[in-house]
């Protein structure tokens, strides 16, 4: 293996910005589309998300979801009924106002004056108005409470600045809609899903997340109380990787969603909604990436372990490929993670040096390089991605026996899995300053020279209205957002560090994306 | 169990179009969204396409193509490029033309006139010509071909007429894209994905299609060759299942989608696509519902056993929820077709006549019903949805012991899966009429009064053009279409009955939907 440093031209320290565009196309995950604000999401980047949808949705369904599909349109009507949902999302909508195209006088297509729609249609930037149409109709009776629903969709927010699988116009995501009986239920059932969100991103993603509530100025347009896990990038910002909101009776008001209670009088419904999206590979990506390229952690990774034969278009290619191929069928029998390992065995025509970069950039967990030197000697060359470069300096191969191999591999990538988590999570706790109890210290702490200061755990007076607008905007010319307010945080023992008040709770305060 | 005869309030043989209709809400499969032409799919119906989802796609990943991900939006431009392709799909498309609302002087919400796109964007209704542009970026040299691909996503076309499942204004779909070097690799992967088509609809839907390729004026627009698969539904109309497409060099020259080749010269790719949808499962409740509601083959229900405990809200339910759920843990563990059975124990409160009969209108393949009598004599009450009567017009229970049962059901599994696919074979060979060989004979066939007729196989000179033409408006009278020409057809022995030529080859006529 050649000692080559750096699989990418940019390094974190150098750009972060530019350093994540870069892994994203040197792992071949997804490109620009053309299309303004959209983006191609190419096989890595969607297998990786076929592998999220997979895990997360059966966490969904044993939390006793269904999935259902509702429809992509929604009536401009429908935002009418819900006055703050629409003053949120009116100002990024793609409307839908013709549906048949002509040609005019010069063979050019043109929207159809003839098929000018009676009212124009909103592309879903979310379905709680639609979903609530259904919920509607569907629910008469205490007895079809909970409703428990979930669909896995494509929505679409005209943004202006976009950045591949962070903010992108279309983005592919989950959003779980319920109904319950009363607000207790409701929000018990906001956090229960904010769980399994934490969950998620912990075990499946090993993306170590601080849940908590939003401040009311960062709320879901329309919601009571917005919840979210919140991940550290390895550039010290805050990542939002999934919220949920508990609705109050606002959307059902809006909808009518109303059910007969056990002594036959009409009661409102309390609904929570809440959703993750492709917005989650952004956080994989730097919150694992390296100057190498992605890591991805293997419960996700759509190859888990990717054999290299390194073949010379010679008669002996057939008995290396055949040794190879004992080895990708024992593992593939093998299981980890309570799933059977995906294992690649690599025959594409191409130079094993070459095609071993494109796993290390791609991020595979374990690579394994045979050569016609393993072969005789019956072992295997394998690298842990996670530990690419031994002390030396060099690639930190390790030359187990073939069948040695094929059994170590599933506990491996368990380690691997706790060993991308565990970085993450320390790095990220190292990067929480604690100690900070002035406006003075905030600043300073976030001075224009700091590169990545990280998080700021303060502590405040959890100020409402004008108060807390007053304290957004002096975070806002410090370019910092509150990120939430943690659900165990430690008690208070201090003041306010805007206000000066005795502090009611601790939050977050960070720089974010 | 009592003995009412009709679960649904229409026969297939009263009014095919109704019973439909009243299988899909008996089922609690779908239902109208208040969107025009858009459904909601609910969850049994969501159920059967996940199931439907993961099986044709597993068959797709084992044919070499990886699952991408691309805009849902399309530029008008992309359509201007390939004139045919246009021509097929302008009348019926969604076109976004604003990216903001805003509210007007009555606060009622308008596209705001400052937010108007400078170029409209349509709403895909398939993706060649966006992918098109993406294979003319990925595709430099002969060494990145084939290319295949494919995605998940919904489409919309903007249907007059709109029936759940089989015609929706949005539905979802797979559509597959692939770029070939040459034109006969590209055309035997049309038919290799034809073939896969096939044995999705046969095996796992239990289907039995008829694969051929579609005349001329039935191609999709802009394809050189068109395929299908076809399916005969119980009034004996044909259902297009699913196509695919041999697209020659059309979309390449339109996009630019060339290749080196081994010599230095520049060369266009021959591509491909094909695409099955939701409507399949219009197909499945076509055919192998029955009056008492659907029947799902077992590989494609979300459920493949459901038991009821008959809880009567006394202490003794403990006992019997017990025994029930013994049963449930020994099949879950059972295997059939490959994977893990899917069982569901109803603890729902409700009356256990009416649960029975829910699970009969949904048509789960195995239904067992457990009461005190059933637990004392250690056996269980067991229903196949497939043969729900006997022939004394009575349900006809069969009472194995409770282990036995988990022993003999993922064969009985197996052995419904097999029955619903060779009635629906036999039924269809039984209305397929061979010998027709005059239009009068045809007309005759279809004459108005006879319902649902069949389809009839006949023999034509395969005219073309203006010829072909003539042929389609003489069919149109009948309200006949041509089905598809079979592939492996029998020889002709005749002449064409619409030209008094020498016959070429069979065809298969039918009403369709």
């Amino acid at each position: 293996m050649s000692n080559i440093r750096h699989a990418l031209t940019v390094k974190r320290s150098d750009d972060f910005a530019q350093w994540y565009q870069e892994v994203i196309s040197a792992a071949d995950m997804a490109e620009e589309s053309g299309v303004r604000g959209c983006m191609v999401i190419k096989p890595w980047g969607y297998g990786i998300w076929e592998r999220i949808q997979r895990l997360l949705d059966q966490r969904i369904k044993d939390t006793g979801h269904d999935n259902c599909y509702f429809p992509i349109f929604i009536p401009l009507s429908n935002f009418e009924r819900e006055a703050e949902h629409v003053d949120g999302f009116a100002k990024e909508m793609a409307v839908v106002t013709h549906h048949r195209l002509i040609a005019d006088g010069s063979g050019k297509l043109i929207p159809d004056p003839e098929a000018k729609l009676e009212e124009p249609l909103v592309v879903r930037p979310t379905s709680e108005t639609i979903i609530g149409d259904a919920m509607a109709r569907w629910i008469q009776s205490w007895r079809d409470l909970p409703l428990l629903t979930n669909q896995w969709a494509n929505v679409v927010r005209w943004e202006m600045r976009t950045r591949m699988f962070l903010r992108t116009s279309e983005f592919l995501w989950q959003e779980g809609h319920t109904a319950h009986a009363d607000e207790a239920e409701a929000k018990e059932h906001t956090l229960r899903m904010l769980e399994v969100y934490r969950a998620c991103a912990e075990e499946d993603l090993a993306l170590p997340v601080i849940a908590g509530e939003k401040p009311e100025n960062e709320r879901f347009p329309g919601a009571v109380e917005t919840w979210s896990i919140e991940a550290m990038m390895q550039d010290g910002k805050a990542l939002q990787a999934g919220t949920s909101h508990y609705l109050g009776t606002n959307f059902s008001e809006a909808a009518g969603i109303r059910y007969q209670d056990k002594e036959g009088g009409q009661q409102l419904c309390h609904t929570t909604s809440w959703g993750v999206s492709t917005r989650m590979i952004g956080g994989v990506i730097m919150t694992h990436g390296d100057d190498d390229g992605l890591r991805v952690p293997p419960t996700i990774a759509p190859w888990q372990v990717v054999i290299l034969p390194m073949l010379r278009d010679k008669p002996e290619d057939e008995a290396l490929l055949a040794y190879c191929e004992e080895l990708r069928a024992a593992l593939a029998q093998k299981t980890a993670f309570g799933e059977r390992l995906r294992v690649l065995l690599d025959k594409k025509p191409g130079k094993a040096a070459a095609k071993r970069w494109d796993w290390v950039r791609k991020g595979a967990p374990v690579i394994i390089e045979v050569g016609g030197r393993d072969m005789e000697g019956g072992v295997v060359s394998m690298l842990r991605r996670d530990a690419l470069w031994a002390d030396s300096g060099k690639p930190d191969f390790h030359s187990p026996e073939k069948m040695a191999a094929a059994e170590q591999i599933p506990s491996l990538l368990e380690e691997i899995q706790a060993s991308l988590f565990n970085e993450a999570q320390e790095r990220r706790d190292r990067n929480i300053e604690r100690g900070i109890t002035t406006m003075e210290q905030l600043s300073e702490f976030y001075a224009e020279d700091k590169a990545q200061p990280g998080w700021a755990e303060v502590q405040w007076s959890k100020p409402t209205g004008d108060d807390l607008e007053a304290v957004v905007e002096q975070l806002k010319a410090l370019k910092l957002t509150i990120r939430n307010v943690p659900m165990n945080g430690e008690p208070v023992d201090g003041t306010c560090i805007f206000t000066g008040q005795p502090a009611i709770e601790r939050i977050y305060v960070a720089k974010a994306y």
